[in-house]
């Protein structure tokens, strides 16, 4: 018998616990659990108490989480991210492999000498974004390589949306993460890629304005916003003389011009607690933003300020959020995004029966015997309830498969590890292929 | 003899050091300038040996710092803001009173019990702003509410800039002030002020396009943008109920909005380190905030992105700075900000035989006995030189005034203060206009 221990059972621990428990009788696992809250641990296991059981820790606890961690073979950590390096640090300590869905932190690095003295596998960046998309790239790239091509182009975009059945508002999207994050993504520096040879930096005030239009087969047409470092994998993907290099976020088509709003009028400022009457109502809030009036509607004098067609698209986006209505805001001593983060939970709330949609898009062009080509290759999942979303499944499930791969001995490399190698994305991409998780590949030129 | 200790001899000491000299005999004092470079302090005493003396010293070095404190009665902290809090804690426990031309921190309020315990004076925000605005603005405040007036409005704006005679290029601009404090202006949050009773919110990427006009007797036109928080003075000016409050900066009519395009680009972004090549020109700094030109050149693509008019005054005002030429940048290393810091210091350099401008601008509406009135209040100083500039003599000398009034009992409170009250202010600012620093008045209806 291994063992594995799963510290949090989160949002997106759901379909890496079932996946564990489904193969632990076969694979011989023993599984536990561990969050804060065990009964929602529990609330995952459901009937599976011969090989998993939950248990309360409280992982900030270094005494009970380190004496806990000594008792398994390997861990996975689905814990905040800022927490990681703790959890890490007892794992070298204490000699156990260890998972994370999470980005390498800088401090892990220092770490890799040590972990692969102690033969140990420290993988990180097993989810969806980061994660699939390194794995479903690296295929792609070691593959075009290996034919004698050479890269002049590569875009990946990945959005968490909703899935179109599910989807009943005209902005295209409801909350299937993080609210918070939706709120301040993209704050805090400028955007930067590289296009062409020529790197570009895009401010945060223009960031959901210079989008790109991506187009998926199936599902239509989406935005794509920078991401703040679109260079970070460059050298990790052994494409450090490519002329244009870009990542980004997808949104529904429309959606980002209409964000905008948010972030020319300062709704998105989280630095400071808006000072608002207790009867406050939306439009009350949405004036705060503006110049005085001068006699028009807070609606109209939004339109004016913003140079917006009154009647056009982005208004109504507006409209359908009662930002101009009498509504009380029913909240105080929040900031302007904590205010607007309030608003779109309830308007952009998964509902019981809705379902999500991840979206991954990459589009590669490369040069091969004289001929320039261009490779699209997308990806599109749906989730099946609230428990078993998509965002759960492709966070999950390649962290629950790389699991085996490690206990199985299947992966050769120690130290700091991300999936960029064949020998850790090829299982894991074939074994998500029988789970639904699936590329599509189209030769666009 | 009383003995006084200048902590800082920089650019906005000159003209405090020169009074203090100009009055030691008279007055019975010694004094020393202390700073980490001698002959700096020493070049500002020339001549004046038998009264003030020059000394090195760091004041980061509290042993050091704390030793040359015990010998005086009086200690003016003229270093960077920063570095009061350690000044004033070493003068509560060696009892001396000591004064700053710098906004109260928030660290210094708990001290002000034991400071009061102690006799001793903590009197800050003695420059021109903060400084002479609180002194002029509580002047008239009390003067029209001791008259029976109530306010309706007040604004209050201020601007270190360049003397018309020495003004001679299109923005209106040189730097009397640290250049990078005038790049960073307004970042890291949005602006507060209070317009009809509704607080009101402008993020950094309008507050350069949400000014005010300004006309200044004799001085023409300014652009005013909205300060940070206007309403941080509200209760101490005794102003709770005004409906109206804001307070900014100014500058030339014209500069803000062609100021708003760095902004828009991105180039005042602090937070990364640019990629440029060695041989990077202007052309190309400008460039990487641009999305692909198109085949337009970079000043066509600027002006397309921004919609702004190719053969209009912002457009001439970037021509002039060169910012679409070829002339090689020469530095690598910095931030957007950065790199702009460096293109403008060359540009707006206040050359040896210019001279500075201080203006300040207040408007206040009130009424008394059902009648509406407004008065403006203005202030405008030109320097003598480089080194007593108007900014030089407008931070410097309410300081030293202030600090005879101190060791000469004038100062009747203890703890810490700022000079909103009469028995500070008065004198203060009735020997300022000795100076030539005088505020005219006009009743605009």
């Amino acid at each position: 018998m291994r063992s594995i221990l799963i510290l949090g059972a989160g949002r997106s621990a759901s379909s890496l616990i079932k996946y564990l428990v489904d193969h632990a009788q076969h694979e011989q696992w023993t599984i536990v659990v561990a969050d804060r809250e065990v009964q929602h641990a529990a609330s995952l296991l459901k009937g599976a108490s011969d090989v998993a059981k939950a248990m309360a820790l409280d992982a900030t606890n270094a005494e009970a989480r380190s004496a806990e961690i000594a008792k398994h073979d390997l861990v996975i950590s689905m814990l905040p991210a800022f927490m990681h390096m703790d959890v890490v640090k007892d794992c070298i300590r204490l000699k156990k492999h260890v998972l994370t869905p999470s980005y390498v932190p800088d401090a892990m690095w220092p770490l890799d000498a040590e972990a692969k003295a102690a033969g140990l596998v420290l993988l990180n960046e097993l989810g969806l974004d980061p994660g699939i998309d390194h794995m479903s790239a690296m295929r792609i790239i070691d593959r075009i390589k290996k034919d004698g091509g050479s890269f002049d182009a590569f875009e990946s975009y990945c959005g968490g949306l909703v899935a179109p059945e599910s989807d009943t508002n005209s902005w295209g999207y409801k909350f299937s993460w993080n609210p918070r994050n939706v709120i301040l993504a993209g704050q805090g520096g400028s955007a930067k890629y590289i296009d062409q040879g020529i790197t570009r930096y895009i401010p945060y005030n223009k960031l959901f304005q210079r989008t790109v239009n991506v187009s998926v087969p199936g599902f239509g047409a989406f935005d794509g916003y920078a991401n703040r470092d679109s260079l970070k994998y460059r050298s990790h993907y052994g494409l450090d003389g490519i002329p244009t290099l870009k990542r980004g976020t997808l949104r529904k088509a429309g959606f980002c011009i209409a964000w905008d709003t948010f972030v020319q009028l300062g709704c998105t400022d989280d630095s400071f607690i808006m000072e608002l009457g207790a009867t406050a109502t939306w439009a009350d809030y949405v004036n705060a933003f503006l110049p005085p009036d001068a006699g028009r509607s807070t609606r109209l004098n939004l339109a004016y300020y913003l140079n917006l067609d009154p009647q056009g698209g982005i208004m109504q986006k507006l409209d359908e959020l009662g930002l101009f209505g009498e509504e009380p805001i029913g909240r105080s001593g929040l900031s302007p995004a904590g205010l607007l983060q309030h608003l779109l939970e309830q308007r952009w709330k998964l509902m019981p029966t809705d379902k999500d949609l991840v979206v991954m898009w990459h589009r590669f062009v490369y040069t091969n015997a004289g001929k320039q080509h261009e490779l699209h290759a997308s990806l599109t999942a749906i989730g099946q309830d609230q428990t078993y979303t998509a965002m759960a499944k492709t966070v999950g499930l390649p962290v629950a498969i790389a699991a085996k791969l490690v206990l199985n001995g299947r992966i050769t490399k120690r130290g700091v590890l991300m999936p960029l190698d064949a020998e850790i994305y090829d299982p894991i991409l074939d074994e998500l292929e029988q789970h639904g998780i699936v590329f599509s590949e189209t030769a666009a030129r």
